[in-house]
């Protein structure tokens, strides 16, 4: 086994920290954040930073670096209140990890890796067309984190748009079945094998295995 | 495609509800979270909200719910400032998730589950000795989140141990040569396979693949 304490930590150069540090919280989720500007000018980022939040009302969280990549996509959501968040399967990989590239604002992620931005029902921002789970979220709040100089995002699920095999009895959604990739460190994906379903743990009661 | 809007969704039964929303924020992290309480008890408590914050200084965040079953694990951490966060493998999957279950604050989940307690260096909290990717960390900050009764809890990375093999020469870590899993949805458990690692992404450069 090998210990890293923080001295060692902090002597590591720039980029071996950023690969080490990111490689730490463990899987992370592969996502598009799809927004637009009030002039119609399109955006498309990858986040591995979007995170559960809460079931009612249904929230979810990202930490976005202001001075980094996903600068547009904070400005467009905050101009337009909406953004839609769409799961990277292994089939768009590279075109997904593409639109981490510094473009310029008036450059469309969209026009330069080949995914198709999409309108659907009322949503302003565009959905990734190749995408097969997405969700519309409405803007709710943002705090700068003073700690770091990151900001966590907080927005609303309005509409879910999923296959209709991925969709289970009990409502809740086999991810595999649309082939959603898992992301570690800071650009390594990763295709899943379901090893098993646990029942709600109970002090005084054995787990059982639910079907998947 | 099957759509839901949000009416659909503020339809579905509490449990169906949790089941759907916690489904699509994608792959999530599994991690124990060990603590220990000024008088010497012992907490394990897994958590599928770990994220990473920053690299510099390393933060990682975690979302707890006060009124659930990490409460003992938020109080604990208050307490004594420290806390551990191990990865979950695929041989520990059920000891881990029963650790969720709603013991008294006497019970230690260690004790019920099979995990053993290890302390390691000058760290207060315990470390689960099965686990085969784990750090301590030092509590920074914690900030209620209004909008729905969750606390962001932050803190900062201290000590990292792991597996010689688990990691590379460029500091990123293996994280699959630790047997990790993810997590989807309430109870689904994943091993992962790596499709690839692509290079930095630039606007005028053809992404390249790495080693893994």
């Amino acid at each position: 086994m090998h210990h890293f304490n923080r001295s060692e930590i902090d002597q590591l150069a720039r980029f071996d920290r950023a690969r080490f540090i990111n490689s730490l919280s463990g899987f992370k989720s592969a996502n598009l954040i799809g927004t637009i500007d009030e002039n119609g000018q399109e955006n498309l980022c990858i986040v591995s930073s979007v995170f559960h939040l809460g079931a009612n009302p249904p929230l979810l969280g990202m930490i976005v670096r202001p001075h980094s990549v996903p600068r547009h996509t904070l400005e467009n959501l905050l101009e337009t209140q909406s953004y839609t968040i769409n799961h990277v399967h292994s089939e768009i990989i590279e075109a997904a990890h593409q639109t981490s590239a510094n473009y310029a604002k008036g450059t469309s992620e969209f026009s330069v890796t080949g995914l198709s931005p999409q309108y659907l029902d009322d949503c302003p921002a565009p959905f990734v067309m190749q995408s097969r789970l997405k969700m519309a979220l409405q803007y709710r709040e943002h705090q700068p984190l003073a700690i770091n100089d990151t900001v966590l995002v907080i927005g609303e699920i309005t509409d879910v748009y999923l296959p209709e095999k991925a969709l289970r009895s009990d409502f809740s959604v086999n991810i595999e079945a649309c082939q959603s990739v898992a992301i570690s460190g800071l650009d390594q994906y990763h295709s899943t094998t379901t090893l098993t379903r646990l029942s709600y743990a109970k002090p005084d009661r054995d787990l059982t295995t639910l079907e998947f």
